[in-house]
């Protein structure tokens, strides 16, 4: 297999775009990406996306896109596996060029989820889930991840408020990054007094429903050689996808991320890194409980003990594990087929020492893992710069 | 790149299976394939799906399915291309075969179109369309060919009547095929009076709405060597995807399918042969209007010919150029995320010499084109025994 560059990113600021549509979206992380790379050609476009049916009321994005951005005629379809499509269609980029099928490709993530007259988001969402065993007993896609939160809070005998410090750093990153949804630093009164969503999963355990679209260019080595446009070269030491039951309660250990676990230890042996040479940790923190699950899941801490390192001020950009370095799904926002997208952009921008104040030093190796459902589907990714 | 070799096929029979649901109907497929190709281990499995979301309320069918046929961890995500997601879902699994990294991957494409209740499948097909400059002008797919055929009888003055060949040839060979849909043969006088739909498409231009699913299992060469059955082997030797513009108004010429054109003479190019070379070629005839065009654009006739190949009885399995030759989508039905791949599993028969009375003679090299929409993704691969 033949290494695989990030030439070029691209990235919509997250919010609710009442006035641009989904291909519009998707042009204006493309578009910019694109000119990033300073590409002459691209051989294939993948788009990771979960709800266009649902919600648009379009299919058939792949094509939608290529054409729209200026790129008709190439090869170009889209990947979904839930909230974990944008990962997912990087892992088929990956394939096409570290395979040598193809020299230069454009991975997107784009999710429209504003604008969506007479449809209802809530149950596009819990499409992720069990649809016969879970979705058809009225459960929300919140509602399972508050039933795993509960269970976390009873089974390790964490107080509620521990989860806040999660929100805190996400929010205080967000407040830094011009892209992100929440401008505006909370507080853990503010986490205290939160509005509850289902119970115990209150409005600052929740990532919002937004609209986004982010991409990046990979390129082979040589391509990536002859570009180089003084930035640092950023190169994917690792790319993997795991899975588990989407069905909850068919888990061995529903406190156990098995996928995440899978996944993330594949993706340690592929870069040949253990965790203690990851600088950041881009996670998937759509709640603050599966943010202390993916933890756990990936090393950083034992069994229920994921939680904790928020509160002792490990997840913080000065941390041991930076996490959320841009606000995270929390508050950068979480357009859920393309939040894996998102995720790389961000890490990239770290790698390349762009990330303004919002900075991990000496930043050379990042992680990102991009999670669907409730962990049924993990597609996780390590980057190094050189 | 490495030669990818078919090692395993199966299909479930098309047609409404209203006591299976998705995941059922998958895992009917899949097992069969499984067992066929007698495979130790799967690396991954690529889903081809188009209307999960839309008609089942479930989206999320790559761990789904994985978890359902008991590959619980394996890679596993979902590949849209509307009614070309089967063929765009296997071009994937041949990227990480080829590619070198998988050795052996399950490609499953599965539709369930019946059993919907509440939900609105014209509607849902129509996302395969422009969704914000044709499907929101109230056309529905069906009148979108309808458009196409219309201009074609008028630019090319072709009577209504000579598409009838397709059908009847289609409902011939269904009837040698055990998995088809519908299993009686028709004649020209039937066609003639069938019910009109979207003038000129009557019912016997159209396929039909249904459930089915099929999958082949793909393996490096030294793993095919390694199980060698006594089947004849079967090497994808090309795989190529092309697109175009959802909206056909959007085409200077919307009587040439661009894409297939692209997607068909890039896999000309990657297998080094020419058309005369091929021995059958499973078409995409959703309506007999994409089968003539497609014979156009793959290079079968000239501009506003290709409906003449049927009439001339080119298209028959004695024929020059054998289509849907075990009752292609008009007859063995065309459950729409999962066509693709039967038409891969129905060339690999024929070319195994296990087509029955419906065996093309001397069947060396099969060529299948799976289309979405009306043209705007056009996945072709081209499959010779060795």
């Amino acid at each position: 297999m033949r290494p695989v560059y990030i030439v070029g990113i691209g990235q919509t600021p997250v919010g609710e775009h009442w006035e641009r549509s989904l291909r519009h979206i998707a042009h204006d992380a493309v578009i910019p990406a694109l000119r990033d790379a300073g590409v002459e050609r691209v051989d294939a476009l993948y788009v990771g996306n979960m709800l266009s049916g649902e919600l648009v009321g379009q299919e058939h994005v792949g094509a939608l896109v290529a054409d729209f951005v200026g790129l008709r005629g190439i090869e170009a379809y889209k990947i979904e596996a839930a909230c974990g499509s944008g990962g997912a269609a990087l892992r088929t980029g990956y394939m096409a060029v570290a395979g040598g099928l193809h020299d230069v490709v454009v991975v997107a993530g784009v999710e429209k989820m504003t604008d969506t007259i007479g449809k209802d988001t809530t149950a596009g969402l819990a499409m992720a889930a069990d649809q016969e065993f879970e979705a058809a007993e009225g459960v929300s896609f919140v509602a399972l991840n508050a039933l795993l939160m509960r269970r976390y809070m009873y089974e390790f005998e964490v107080p509620h408020a521990a989860f806040g410090h999660f929100a805190v750093n996400a929010h205080h990153n967000a407040a830094g990054n011009p892209n992100a949804m929440f401008k505006s630093p909370i507080s853990l009164e503010t986490y205290r007094k939160a509005t509850m969503i289902a119970d115990p999963i209150n409005l600052m355990d929740s990532s919002p429903i937004c609209d986004g679209a982010a991409a990046v260019v990979l390129a082979s080595e040589p391509v990536a050689r002859a570009l180089r446009n003084g930035r640092r070269p950023v190169r994917i030491a690792a790319s993997s996808v795991g899975t588990d039951s989407l069905a909850v309660h068919d888990r061995r250990d529903p406190m156990k991320l098995e996928a995440a676990w899978i996944s993330s230890h594949k993706a340690y042996q592929q870069a040949g890194v253990t965790i203690d040479d990851i600088d950041l940790f881009e996670l998937h923190d759509a709640f603050t409980i599966m943010a202390a699950l993916s933890l756990e899941a990936c090393g950083y801490a034992e069994r229920g003990r994921g939680v904790w390192l928020a509160e002792e001020g490990e997840i913080t950009i000065e941390g041991r594990v930076p996490v959320a370095t841009m606000g995270g799904l929390k508050a950068r926002g979480h357009p859920v087929g393309a939040t894996g997208v998102y995720q790389v952009v961000e890490a990239t921008l770290q790698l390349q020492g762009l990330a303004g104040r919002n900075q991990v030093r000496d930043a050379n190796i990042a992680m990102t893992q991009n999670i669907g459902g409730s962990g049924a589907t993990v597609a996780t990714h390590i980057l190094v710069g050189e």
